[in-house]
């Protein structure tokens, strides 16, 4: 099989971008990606468009051909979504098409507008991406399921709340070190204790925000610059039922644990090669799940860590763009923003939040409450 | 490469169907597909799911994941969405994961609810699929993008208004032999001719209608009965601007030209071999962009071909359905029952409106008013 380099990825800024249309913030990524990858639009060969909500909020979709139109070309383009795993399958892909020499050089795009909407209006799109019958029509949203999950958790395995919101403490921490980041302030403990209730246990920091942004990849078969590049080394997804209700269990998703099993299986590596992780915080209980789920800690164990190990310049570093909760988390854009991330900690280029001593890198993406998870690794050549 | 054999292939009715559910239209044509393939659901290990409305119209997206769940199965699922063209890259990427041997078996599902919103909210809908900054917010719809090119088209080659009503005619007469069809009457010229204007040239019968309905077909490698096969041969995809007016041309879509050379190029087949053609008449003057931008007719010279060659029995028979026109258009179900159609047709199973002597056939599926545009190339294996 071919390899398939990531030549350039680009992330804009993430926050309440107001002045920004979904165009303008595709063209930035696009332009920003191939001025990072040193190649000309001429030298893509097909894209991929993830995307959540653009039709809803911005009254745009068939994104496929508005990133053809920026790019001006008139290659294979294909939009994607699976919610807030959008970006991880659209990455999946661009490695397939790469992978199996059916193209060279494919451009990963993910791009969404979130904050030109009311908050009831957004609570009604992302409720898209649960069941509608089950879960919507019952009247619970998103921090409803994920506190369901975190409560199951927590007398399951007799782990404190100040375990989730030190997650929230890190994670901003993080964020203030990334000059991309939608939040860019330090939070102290006793504020993410104490901050008011969204769904009991779960409070306001430990819910990642509403947030605008894109992020794009070039990943190619073909590589000038071999003595620094980062390749994607395996790509796993798996899906499982819409509803939390339909689960074999509250505190673990199936998906994310068949898609990891897949992309190391791939990747031919271990748990322990991993230098770098960004994953899917949508809440904080979810970076605990993710983290069992995949391997790292065995289940039900994460009261027995340390949340030193999981900061930049810890054992395992985890979210240091910042995560879903502080570097914002435009839905369709995440995905890619984590291959961004990994990307450059993987180059060497994330400045006060660098990793040291990392080969090997993983990300992790989400759609719903784990209707379908996605988990790629990357690896540095030196 | 592989051999992707389509195992089988299933249209629920379409129509206004306000007593069934994108779930339950879903659940229909995954199960009526699995029992035409003869296959149970674990054999499937992909699905790719195309949709272009859900979230809008029915509350539910991420519906790869709902797929899955009706499955019962936890393997890789996408949702794809390309406007019009969002079945027909489904298939695209169906035919690609079996193709390069990453897959073996792929399930690809379109389904689309539309008729239980306003007429004022589905139009809005469509033309997400359109321009937003320089269509949608100038006012213009898709009859008019249409019918500009119609008059063009009409001007510059002096066609007759006729030869429109004349496609919806026979659309109309195959619409009346396909049980499955949305419209099954059959329409006098004269009637066809003096309906109601939509957007000068074209009138209420020029028009494809709001349907609901799913389609499913299911691809792979693997083949039992080795007699009576039909495959996919070639697939081509290609973009373009989403506006009109960036067009070089506004009476030939760019993208169906490139799309159609490409799978022509790797069916390493002719024109003159095709025996059956579905393609996307979502207005009857698209019919006609079609046959000459694939090269079947020579650009400009529709006027001077017969209507009567275009009929189930005639020399080259186009949508044997009905078309997009009398069978109707769930936009996203519409390029997986063109699959469906052709294969049904090439396996000799179309009861009254069976084409005979046919050994390949095509199927082209259009996104907007041709920012996205697919052609799949079928043959029966004898």
């Amino acid at each position: 099989m071919t390899k398939v380099n990531i030549l350039g990825g680009y992330q804009t800024k993430f926050g309440e971008l107001w002045d920004k249309s979904i165009y303008s913030l595709a063209k930035e990524a696009i332009n920003g990606v191939l001025k990072d990858a040193k190649i000309s639009a001429k030298q893509i060969d097909i894209i991929f468009v993830a995307s959540k909500l653009s039709g809803e909020t911005t009254g745009q979709s068939h994104l496929g051909s508005l990133a053809a139109e920026i790019l001006g070309i008139n290659v294979p383009s294909f939009r994607v979504e699976a919610a807030c795993a959008s970006g991880g399958l659209a990455t999946t892909l661009g490695y397939e098409s790469v992978k199996t020499d059916r193209f060279k050089t494919a451009l990963v795009l993910g791009v969404e507008k979130m904050t030109d909407v009311s908050t009831p209006e957004i609570t009604k799109f992302l409720m898209q991406a649960g069941d509608n019958e089950k879960e919507e029509n019952s009247g619970i949203t998103f921090p409803g399921i994920y506190a369901i999950m975190a409560r199951v958790y927590m007398e399951k395995n007799k782990m404190t709340r100040k375990r989730l919101s030190e997650i929230s403490v890190k994670n901003h921490f993080h964020g203030k070190l990334n000059p991309l980041a939608h939040f860019q302030k330090e939070i102290a403990l006793e504020a993410a204790i104490n901050s008011s209730m969204v769904a009991d246990p779960l409070n306001l920091f430990d819910c990642s925000g509403l947030s605008d942004g894109a992020a794009a990849i070039v990943l190619s078969s073909s590589l000038k610059e071999s003595n620094s590049s980062v390749e994607i080394i395996g790509s796993g997804v798996a899906s499982d039922t819409l509803s939390l209700q339909d689960r074999e269990s509250f505190f673990e998703l199936k998906s994310t644990r068949l898609a990891a099993k897949k992309a190391f299986k791939e990747a031919k590596i271990k748990q322990k090669d991993i230098g770098i992780i960004e994953l899917h915080d949508c809440f904080t209980i979810a970076e605990i799940l993710a983290l069992e789920d995949m391997g790292f800690i065995e289940k039900g164990k994460y009261g027995l860590t340390k949340i030193e190990d999981f900061y930049y310049n810890g054992k395992l570093p985890v979210n240091t763009s910042g995560g879903l909760k502080a570097c914002g988390h435009p839905v369709g854009a995440t995905g890619v923003k984590q291959i961004v991330e990994v990307y450059k900690q993987l180059k060497g280029k994330c400045g006060k939040r660098q990793v040291k001593n990392a080969r090997f890198g993983l990300t992790h993406n989400v759609g719903g409450s784990g209707g379908t998870a996605v988990v790629h690794i990357l690896q540095a050549n030196s």
